[in-house]
């Protein structure tokens, strides 16, 4: 039942997707126990314009 | 002034849309109080590949 | 699998709360189908001094 | 180190975003403190299919 | 409309709120236009216990 | 800059949450890369009155 969110920008490849639920849902198991099925992970992709630190977009860094 | 975040798998239609928040914004009211006015949903539509159950994305899963 | 979070000031009862998850679970599975097992709700209580609205914290009006 | 979320009807410019950020960032440090790159901002651009306020879609107002 | 959530560690007091919030909401009216009434901004205090950067939690720092 | 945020019931311990932080890091490292420091994770003990699943909060079950 833990659910996990995970906001990174954009450009990550399906294959690292499927690597990194895999190794959270692992994680989280171990550490919280519980089964595997009750736990979900969304990815949110966001995009350089959308994301900014310390006052500046990312899309605006070179 | 009650806000519901909505996170579900992409592809549902539009007309699914306007049901579905015209619902949950009645039944607020109803259960809560206050206006329908100070009721605001906003649905995620996620991507198959940005949703983990059990570790494997729903992508992956046939 | 939808997955609701729900934002409203805190103070409402149990009652209250019991009521609102059931029919958000009834309405969902009615107009998107699945099962109600697979609809999550979650609420968060917030505190009158951490919600403002038109610059004005809710603790701060009369 | 704190982190805004900023959820808002898509159709923003980029110059307006990133004024935006820069703002938020300069009125954070002022307010809490601590130095610009600890503060991280994040837009989420919403469909109008996908937010509603009154129990309507703002794509179906005219 | 727009709506903000800032997550920052607890600590702040209602003062620097009532600030913060303040700001936020001129600073989005200025930038993106419509009335300081639709803006909402939600503050969430989070525990040193309930955060961590690079892998470290906030109340195991000195 | 990867931002994981963590749903869970109430009740884990600050040991159990030592230990998650650091390995959802350190796979997160391993799997897009970057730095650790450029990861923040952010837990939210979740009360059982406020989380529902199938319609019925786990405070509600036995």
């Amino acid at each position: 039942m833990p659910t996990y969110h995970i906001e990174m920008l954009e450009g990550r490849t399906v294959e690292q997707k499927k690597k990194l639920v895999a190794e959270i849902t692992r994680v989280s198991v171990e550490v919280l126990g519980g089964s595997p099925e009750s736990v979900d992970v969304l990815i949110t992709d966001v995009k350089r314009e959308n994301w900014s630190t310390g006052g500046v977009l990312w899309s605006e860094r070179s």
